[in-house]
């Protein structure tokens, strides 16, 4: 079976993992007329009541309970076109009691997700010639049960897995266009992903164990030195793998981050907020493929072990 | 000039930086009936008022105002038998301007700071014949201004620097033990400095760096992994430098760790209050004498960099 080259323009769709950017890139396509289904967990109660409501500086919206298509179980849901996953990677042993009952033949899966490897793991429970990978660039925050805070950005770009683009991504980039979600569509997702870790790794990495902001690792040189170091492990094995980043993405990226002011990355508030930290998608999947490919790095290899530290050690570290 | 074979029994003393470890074991011997004169900076109105009290499990005591030889300006206190030193390490730039004026020529300088450095840098100043070196096993905190809690524990261990013990440590010891405080000689300074850093350097690096107690670091393999490579480097750089550690201090320390509880160092607890961090007698002074000698410490290194981060990081962390 290859994609779809038939893939519909108006796709029944599911959101799996309704947080943040599940409910917000949903919410975005539900406002625009599509069938959006999307799974809540703890919210599910109060969306049923107030619908999800969204701030933005495009425009505040909301879905009104009349017209969400909620669910607490997986199992009500329909078989849809497209599922979007946006859980937490952390979660990501759920992949099969939560996408199979979604699939009929021809379902296409779009992760969302942070970080290395998800799209492997999707390939092998369900097929790669279902899976597309998207990364979200975008500021936003679940203030309160079904309530989205979007705050800045929201560019995605997506490609498939394993495959150049084809008909069905740019059906899905349309589809997203159309619902005012800037779209683009990646050649090589593997190099999106890839050129996305490259500042994932030190700020989300390096932020979550010191618990520090951008601002605060780039204000010494000894700061701006690790994060290059880290960055250069990063590219470096990207490169190995046949992602080839040029050497130049190391400088631009630091160059860019102070423009983004004291930033926490998403890995140091999941820290201060106790929640689990995406520490295996971020930081472990790479450092394997760079053991894989005998790629030495000694600065992520650390940080790694820090973080992991930083992990499963919060919950000692009670005030 | 050889340490004074004839050093007074019952000393004048000066104590220079009246925190919790200076005022708890200062008023140890004020209260035993030396005259100890303060150095207090922020604390200096409220002594003034209220004197200095101490709550301990052996029985609360105070040095009232009016017995209280409290300063503000070291210009202003006698020249004394004794030094107590007692500063945060990051305050050694003012050595030169605090004890200088103490000095006649047979004072004795007793530096009971953390980490490594100490005495070498009071020598050079004042003259390695003047200069002891001790270890406080103490649990203590400054709760307000003049007011100490002594929780547990209390031993310091001193000696000579550079030299075998002889009759001024051992009279400085009487001192002390005849004032409440247990206290015993080392043989070799050196090896009781090296032996201490060996637990200092991963906890305060470490719980300073992640912000992780005790038990958090102790939690996971990982944890004990990276806690005992930490260890073995200091190890390794004690013995090339002539402090022969065993390696079985490394399991040694690593088991007594436990039975603390969850333990916060005193790096950790100033990087939570925003204080400087005592990163380079703790941490850079044994890194550069690793380098110096040429034992390799790949994670000192690293953590040596990431609690300088912290240190200049936290600044900009404000929540």
């Amino acid at each position: 079976m290859t994609p779809a080259s038939d893939f519909p323009s108006r796709p029944s769709i599911a959101v799996i993992g309704t947080g943040a950017v599940g409910g917000y890139y949903g919410a975005r396509l539900a406002q625009h007329g599509h069938a959006v289904h999307f799974l809540f967990r703890s919210d599910y109660a109060a969306v049923r009541e107030r619908g999800l409501t969204v701030t933005s500086p495009d425009g505040n919206f909301a879905i009104p309970s009349n017209e969400l298509h909620a669910y607490d179980d997986v199992r009500n849901m329909p078989q849809v076109d497209l599922v979007l996953i946006a859980l937490k990677t952390t979660a990501n042993d759920q992949y099969e009691p939560l996408v199979r009952p979604l699939l009929h033949e021809r379902t296409a899966i779009l992760t969302l997700q942070n970080g290395l490897g998800n799209e492997d793991r999707l390939a092998e429970l369900f097929g790669a010639e279902r899976v597309l990978g998207g990364l979200a660039f975008v500021c936003i925050n679940r203030v309160g049960p079904g309530q989205i805070a979007h705050l800045d950005y929201g560019l995605v770009r997506i490609g498939e897995f394993g495959r150049p683009r084809g008909p069905r991504v740019e059906s899905i980039a349309r589809l997203f266009q159309s619902s005012q979600i800037r779209c683009d569509v990646l050649d090589d997702l593997r190099y999106g992903r890839w050129e996305k870790l490259v500042w994932n790794v030190p700020f989300n990495g390096l932020g979550a164990a010191l618990d520090l902001a951008t601002d605060a690792l780039l204000a010494t040189e000894d700061g701006r030195t690790l994060v290059a170091q880290l960055m250069g492990e990063v590219v470096a094995t990207a490169q190995r793998v046949g992602a080839n980043l040029p050497e130049s993405v190391i400088a631009q990226q630091i160059e860019r981050t102070p423009s983004m002011g004291p930033y926490r990355t998403s890995m140091q508030i999941d820290r201060r907020q106790g929640r689990p930290l995406e520490v295996e998608a971020i930081l472990g999947e790479p450092q394997r493929v760079a053991a894989r490919a005998g790629v030495p790095t000694p600065h992520l290899s650390e940080l790694l072990r820090l973080v992991r530290l930083v992990n499963t050690g919060k919950q000692f570290n009670g005030q």
